[in-house]
């Protein structure tokens, strides 16, 4: 039934998300969803892309948003179908992407018969969305989709759960996009609190993420380096990293607490620009969550929702003005970039070094990287740190399963340019069927899947935690060599052109080929 | 640390587990699982069977605790590893399988910094579990495990969450296995009720479910049909259904409502037996929810939780009662059985119509059927009525992806049954990696891939709901042909045998094969 506009709530609703510019729906839908689906005819202007399964949706949705800015949709079906898509969710809400969720439901009337596939949606959505709505009516799925737009526009996951006889039914308008908050300029005394501090003379770390993680933060945050040096960092899982030859270089905060202790001591003052207060990712027995070190005092520059960059360049133009009214002057020097360099290409049988190696030798300018390589990637920053300038998206959340999807999405977002998933083989297998969207869509994603046969992270974190030495009930659980997972029939099962690589030389020819020809392409690089 | 008995939480818990007869966990374990997974090799009763994904690990606990009555345990890692579960857990609510889950969390201590993996682990729990308990203590988390068996063996989701300093930390000490409660008896005055019923000469039909669709409850219903008239009939989707050669005969209700309502119509008193009252899988337009008949009462004999089987057979010992006290003793019979026959092996290209020939011709006896094939299973229920006895595990509640992971549990169940997998191809797709549990644990499960190349369920669904003649937009939403799936290349890199059948002789040869040898194979059975 439609209205006098002829439109039921899906053709409105999805006018909305396109006239607010989200023009892309990765999409797993089911019978719910089905006239959101028929909608799509209507409004040509929205790409639907199906996906195999659900964690794809949303990490490729995930992957979209961090690229543009802009929310992708990503269409679930009904509780079952945003539980799957749940991992990938989390993983956005920690990168603070922009990203409208539409979960189909019931009819509003079929609630009550608990039918098989009945269940709370409600508490699955606000486990990881930032905005949630469940539209009742037809007259009003465009307006709530329009909010939900503004609100995921602001950098969180907004949730709209639309109920198949809402979606079915009329009379419905489209409605007008709503204007977006910008982020909140920082005030001036939290700014002059923190130039007090970088000029008393203590040791001082500036710990970046978030959006200030790009040219403009980075180059301000430099600036603030080489005018009062000040250490500078960038957390340990940003959602999207500028970085390479000409960018001002900002090591990562390790991952393992023993590593990032040794870089964050002896600060007296950690301004926060966009992240977090560092934490240890996991608790390990008799050490400290907190990785602040004593006597240490913390500054709030800019949190979520404030203007990190804007933020950074005020202080930089208030610390770089103290330089220049001092002897200092001279010294001070404009945001300072990395060298080009690269390493040379190995050779010989492969390891996780020469892999890195040979990634950074090869990777092309403006390349994506969607880096889940886990344990075998401990390499790649050092490797590729000179490489062309290229973006570095990471796991944020922790919540494996990521980098194929987000892959995806960077390649909708970006078609113009390359996009190199590293891929650790364990964490592949959570969302393996994204290789399909890759082939499906003609995406120009190489795949290089790092197959060291075993969930080495974990055998790490069994010694690191205490629990002993392994036995051979633990060792099995962390084992993935009986059967070896064959990588490049996988690949060939969803339609991705694949070659596996044991040498240094192997791999080099096959990210040659893979980056010069376009579309998807997988190598697995077969580690020790 | 660990107290004077020398356990820690983690090895207390698992101790507690085979304590209670919870003797496999199948697990896809983190870093704040390492102690629990460490502990395995203290507790040599306790199998670990590690899946690449959560839902294999979920649904293959589904699978052993339907065909055993007695809970597996699946040991998830925090949020996201319990969210990548809930599927397959949504399906084992539906079914009231037994099972208990073991979530792994942050040190208690931890949580209040918001580590990357941080999130409401509780809020997924709940959506989910009939029990759900936070072990707050090392020496608390034994007596909560024994609890969660308990509870989880009363035929519901238990979810025991599991910090990690409680799980390394002592001193614990085993909890002894709680009782388990049984089913409670239906009251006398329900039982006569419904002997009232079906004496009143009105039209009476039984709706059979849960635990009632065992061979015992199916030979007392049957009785009660043989002496009344009473109509028979299956649940949709049930958990376990007892049939083939010398059962009784119960039909299932039909999935589609337009082929449910002649089912049900003319039903003046509809009696459930462990079965919920009938409605609509799916809303759509203008069509009722509920599938109850107008005039028709309902009385429910036996609900969750109650001993359906032996109201049952109660109501059977009433009624026959009346018929030997009557003229209809000499009509009465006792439970009627189906009669052995098989269709003939078909050839010439395959059809799904011939591929369900070429099941019900070759259906080992004591087989164990776990159906997730959709549209294209329609003719195998009759194809399959007459073979030897075998049990038949469906989609209890409706999200796809269950069919691989439960055949994984329910050959880890019983060893010596041959296991049968029949799978559409885009459900197959949620849950791929489960091939790779069953090469590894050398299961003797032999799947059948009906490869349809689409969402042939959802180009049904799309007609059904009325959204009109589906555009190119929509259809493309519904098409697995770009790129054509391969499943024997899935299965090659997942380490199972894999052939391919295009036509009827070639799937019986493929599958007399697959059934003569031990270990798992896969079959994708190409369809037009």
């Amino acid at each position: 039934m439609t209205g006098m506009s002829g439109m039921n709530g899906a053709q409105a609703l999805i006018r909305t998300l396109t006239g607010a510019r989200v023009e892309v729906c990765f999409s797993n839908p089911g019978t719910s969803e089905m006239h959101f689906v028929a909608a799509l005819d209507s409004v040509p202007q929205m790409r639907g892309i199906l996906c195999l399964f659900e964690g794809t949706a949303t990490g490729a949705a995930d992957g979209y948003g961090r690229m543009t800015g802009r929310p992708a949709a990503a269409l679930l079906h009904l509780g079952p179908g945003l539980a799957n898509g749940l991992a990938n969710l989390h993983n956005a809400r920690r990168a603070a992407t922009p990203l409208v969720t539409v979960v189909g439901d019931h009819a509003t009337y079929h609630k009550r018969f608990d039918a098989p596939l009945e269940s709370d949606i409600d508490a699955l959505a606000g486990s990881v969305s930032g905005w949630t709505r469940r539209s009742l009516r037809s007259a009003d799925v465009a307006a709530d989709a329009a909010e939900a737009v503004a609100a995921a526009s602001t950098g969180m996951i907004a949730t709209l759960i639309l109920p198949a006889d809402v979606s079915w039914s009329g009379p419905a308008e489209p409605a007008p996009a709503l204007p977006v908050r910008s982020p909140s300029p920082v005030p001036e005394d939290v700014i002059t609190t923190a130039a007090k501090a970088l000029r008393s003379g203590e040791p001082c770390l500036i710990l970046l993420g978030g959006t200030v993680v790009r040219r403009t933060g980075l180059e301000a945050a430099s600036r603030i380096a080489g005018a009062t040096g000040a250490k500078l960092l960038c957390e340990t899982f940003p959602a999207r990293l500028e970085r390479g030859a000409g960018l001002p270089p900002v090591p990562r905060l390790a991952y393992l607490a023993e590593m990032a202790a040794p870089q964050l001591a002896g600060t007296r003052h950690l301004i926060l620009a966009g992240a977090q207060a560092p934490v240890s990712f996991f608790a390990y027995p008799g050490q400290p969550s907190s990785l602040v070190p004593e006597g240490c005092e913390v500054h709030t520059l800019a949190g979520r929702g404030e203007d990190g960059p804007g933020a950074l360049a005020a202080l930089a133009d208030l610390v770089a003005a103290d330089a220049t009214g001092q002897s200092r002057a001279t010294e001070q020097s404009p945001a300072t970039g990395q060298p080009a360099g690269r390493p040379g290409l190995p050779d010989g049988a492969l390891t996780a070094e020469k892999a890195s190696a040979v990634i950074g030798a090869l990777l092309p300018e403006g390349a994506i990287v969607s880096d889940e390589s886990n344990t075998s990637g401990l390499g790649l920053g050092s490797a590729t740190a000179g490489a062309p300038p290229h973006d570095w998206l990471t796991l944020t959340g922790g919540a494996i399963g990521q980098g194929l999807p987000l892959a995806a999405g960077a390649a909708v977002a970006c078609p113009d340019r390359p996009v190199i998933a590293l891929e650790a083989d364990g964490s592949a297998m959570y969302t393996i069927s994204a290789l399909w969207t890759h082939a499906r869509e003609g995406l120009d994603v190489t795949t290089v899947i790092f197959s060291n046969r075993s969930y080495a992270i974990l055998a790490m974190e069994l010694e690191r935690v205490g629990a002993g030495s392994a036995g051979d009930a633990a060792r099995n659980l962390l084992d993935l060599s009986r059967p070896a997972l064959d990588f490049t029939a996988l690949a060939a099962g969803l339609g991705v052109p694949a070659s596996r690589a044991t040498t240094a030389g192997e791999l080099a020819a096959g990210l040659r080929q893979a980056l010069a020809e376009p579309g998807p392409h997988l190598i697995e690089a077969v580690l020790p």
